[in-house]
């Protein structure tokens, strides 16, 4: 049985990483769930799976929880209790799910715990990629994917040595608007950025797949999992999203992980691995879909994109201030004071002006985040 | 180094595989080449890659081939001949590439000598499996698969337990005649049958192609390479012949081996495993390709891939007889003798009117071989 602690039990991956665990009682045992202000949920969730651990986002929303907790949970909240959360109990495997930076500080605590990581949250090692990856290395953690993409790869690999992969091929749905023009994107509404043509996942990934920054930051963290320079790392246009990502290898062969889009699967993968369990997941039929279709990534069509796999190149904290301006412009196109066009603006304007720094410690790379946030809290709306 | 026997040097296989043994010349060191009757091209390889021994196909091949080769090189012919090539040298591989039943008794002395297989003969299996798989278990005997599909199965796998696989989908490409309908192949030629769309392959195999044969052999293959069942392998056409072939875990993964149809891949992946080396094959660009199409395999289009299934299943020495009437078929349209359509006939016939063995010993199945290829020679012309 596998103890899991589980950060952003509310949201999209933690609600599908719970009803992995229900339909396996026997495997898991859950130590501990993190959620930001979805009390409702998160009670209904600590009566069902009786975590040791609770931790909400603020001190208001621990007061809220509090008189319903059964009694001999302990309640937490905030970014210490994200945290005890990750690093303060008997787990074995912390999956972290919640969104955007926050998620930093709580998967490097559970690293040094000693916690296998499954990581969802992929700007940990946007962010803080070779801070992350060098403290799990001298810990001897393994940092499972839980993206589709980057599980695919993990599957694809199975163990073969870098030194056989010629290159990675990260697939790309295109997002809601990938067949519109760039010229017809200039007054799109947040409810059509929020219609992802193939995944069902929150708000700030859906846009992200607009944009493709989503796919620039699965570019960044497929550097970091898998080691390989940014020359080695393709972007492919595939609207079904059956086959999640590639991997060439040297002598030519390709290996593909394809399935139906539901992200059970590879929650269920980073939770089992190396065992494979059944999953109440749609099983994948080929002849029925009939035809899947690739194309390259434009760069010219998606910038963020390309601002993604520049800000790679450059390393040090740039990769850091590309995903903290791109959660302020999104977060910012959501509540309406930014238009859709504006979010490659804000990335790129943050990218230049940004003051570079190489082998930034957490402290540096914490900063030029809230630089980076600063700055794009201030670009102008471009009107 | 790895010391390679080569059976079936001059055809299709032999020579590709020669292709990739010469690009890598500190890998590999060939000890025997065992050929038919294409005695100039024979002497050209043995002159080239330096074997102890040579094969050919019979005395007389042997008495032009003999004043020609270089000294030291020992001369064999016939069934004995192939015997020697595959067990009588220092060879730590076989790869088995000579087409037909003929295939059989060598690559069981080659795995009774401890030799690792490289299996391009499907015949071997399909003929009789269990008592190759017998030998090569009790031998401790490897069989690396060398055709495109069985690769990719092999390297979809890359060493996860059967546990964990829920079926195995084969591809198939549908042959020459693949847009065809049943009754447009009535009147078709030798030449139009022997145009594979895809793959450049010797003619029994894309005969087999436009039939499915090949398809039902590889089924059969598979069930004994992998351990499966027949209703856990699926046959999907795929005419681009860029998927290989694919297998569905049982939590709904589904893993592909994808590459451009060159079959010195799969070859050079048998005989470099478990690494992999750079290769000459062009490689993959699915974003130029574009698309990919499948849809199921019809059975009733296709008879004799429904008529290998029903072989597999009936087991004992009904796959050997399947595979022996469609020899026979294959050589008799080829010669002029049988119409396209009546290959299936052929098949159906000697499947219906054998005699069922359980658990055949090797002799009773050369006797059943033996009896579908008389059955399958007096099989009347259909008008």
């Amino acid at each position: 049985m596998k103890r899991v602690s589980l950060l952003g039990s509310t949201g999209s991956v933690g609600t599908q990483a719970l009803d992995v665990i229900a339909s396996h009682p026997d495997e898991f045992r859950v130590e501990a769930l993190a959620a930001g202000s979805n009390a409702d949920l998160l009670l209904e969730q600590v009566k069902k799976f009786r975590p040791r651990i609770v931790s909400v986002g603020t001190r208001e929303a621990a007061g809220r929880i509090r008189p319903h907790l059964p009694s001999g949970v302990k309640l937490y909240w905030g970014e210490e209790g994200l945290v005890e959360a990750a690093a303060g109990t008997e787990a074995d495997i912390v999956l972290t799910a919640v969104v955007g930076s926050r998620g930093l500080k709580p998967t490097l605590a559970a690293i040094e715990a000693g916690k296998t990581i499954a990581l969802a949250n992929k700007e940990t090692l946007v962010a803080a990629g070779s801070i992350v990856c060098e403290a799990a290395s001298r810990k001897g953690v393994r940092i499972l994917p839980v993206d589709s993409e980057h599980s695919a790869i993990f599957q694809c690999l199975n163990g073969e040595p870098s030194g056989r992969i010629a290159k990675l091929m990260i697939t790309a749905s295109g997002g809601a608007f990938r067949d519109r023009s760039r010229e017809e994107l200039t007054n799109v509404t947040v409810e059509q950025a929020l219609k992802h043509p193939n995944w069902s996942m929150g708000a700030k990934v859906t846009i992200d797949s607009a944009t493709m920054a989503n796919k620039g930051l699965e570019v960044i963290e497929a550097h970091w999992l898998f080691g390989l320079p940014y020359d080695r790392i393709e972007v492919l246009v595939h609207p079904e999203s059956i086959v999640h990502s590639m991997v060439e290898y040297v002598d030519g062969s390709v290996m593909a992980q394809l399935g139906s889009p539901d992200m059970r699967v590879p929650i269920q993968y980073a939770l089992t691995w190396p065992d494979r369990l059944p999953n109440p997941a749609p099983k994948l039929n080929l002849a029925q879909i009939g035809k899947l279709h690739f194309r390259p990534a434009d760069m010219d069509r998606y910038p963020a994109l390309r601002l993604a796999f520049e800000s790679g190149r450059a390393g040090g904290v740039a990769t850091a201030v590309f995903n903290a301006a791109n959660e302020v412009a999104v977060d910012r196109f959501v509540r309406g004071e930014l238009p859709f066009l504006a979010i490659d603006d804000v990335i790129a304007d943050a990218l230049e002006s940004h003051a570079p720094i190489d082998n930034p410690g957490l402290e540096e790379v914490l900063e030029a985040d809230a630089w980076a946030r600063g700055r794009a809290s201030a670009y102008p709306h471009p009107r």
